[in-house]
């Protein structure tokens, strides 16, 4: 039971992998741990960079179906990398399973995600999402009532919205 | 954003534990790591003794309201613990994160399921889900369409149903 509707049918499985090993002449025991994340599905199919800047990759959970109304997949995303705003019309959950990463809702401050956290972005709302600059992230999303709609995507992130230094 | 609906408030945090530790005069490597899953989120509430057999403890991460109509929740099962007989009037999504557990759906054969694994039960079909004897379970779930019910509990599984040798 998987879907192709945001990026496409997922690949091969990385049960654990390294997302931006360290340079071999600046080691930093911290940096290393940090950048080994947990991964649970299968990596998945890499985004198109139409709709994401950087490496992102997803792997689908459940269709959507008349039974469960429901979209559920995995989206990891390597270091720096992010969705375009978008938004769904009948809103998403996202469930944070490891890593760091951003999330903004439109005119509201970007919200620092991470292992166990969960946030919601309500129906019709705008946000984008995707990992820190230094730490990737592995992300589950729920979509519910896809019989409203799925996704409509809209213009990239800047770097100036992307920075929250 | 948490709901009580299936067991009650969560607790405590335990990223790594040991689910069953070996007998220190039996150790064997392969037990021993199957039994220390990742858990993502706190252990949460133990499950009450009348709906669960064993140890089961849940973690809620989305409460039912009218803009996602959703339930979802963490359940860590110890080796042996599973639930009683039950069903989801709108059904019922489940997502393994971590170690073996089982699966089944009235007049079905047992499904054993793994990390990675994703299976559902149809809307009103009676099911009951746990983990394996020897290997605990970490499991998401997701329950659709709240506004048609939540679950209606029913008797427990026998040792008979359970086994599946």
């Amino acid at each position: 039971m998987k879907t192709t509707s945001l990026f496409g049918p997922g690949l091969m499985v990385l049960l654990l992998y390294a997302c931006a090993p360290t340079s071999p002449d600046e080691p930093t025991e911290s940096t290393a741990e940090e950048n080994t994340l947990q991964a649970i599905f299968p990596r998945g199919q890499k985004g198109s960079e139409d709709l994401f800047k950087g490496n992102a990759y997803h792997h689908g959970l459940i269709a959507p179906d008349s039974i469960f109304t429901t979209l559920a997949g995995n989206v990891y995303f390597e270091p720096g990398a992010r969705s375009n705003w978008h938004c769904h019309p009948a809103g998403q959950i996202l469930i944070i399973t490891d890593g760091i990463g951003y999330h903004q809702i439109e005119g509201q401050d970007i919200e620092i995600i991470r292992k166990g956290d969960v946030v919601t972005c309500p129906p019709g709302v705008k946000h984008w999402h995707g990992a820190s600059p230094d730490v990737g992230l592995q992300q589950l999303y729920v979509i519910p009532n896809t019989e409203k709609g799925i996704v409509n995507w809209q213009e990239a992130v800047t770097e100036d919205q992307y920075s929250i230094d």
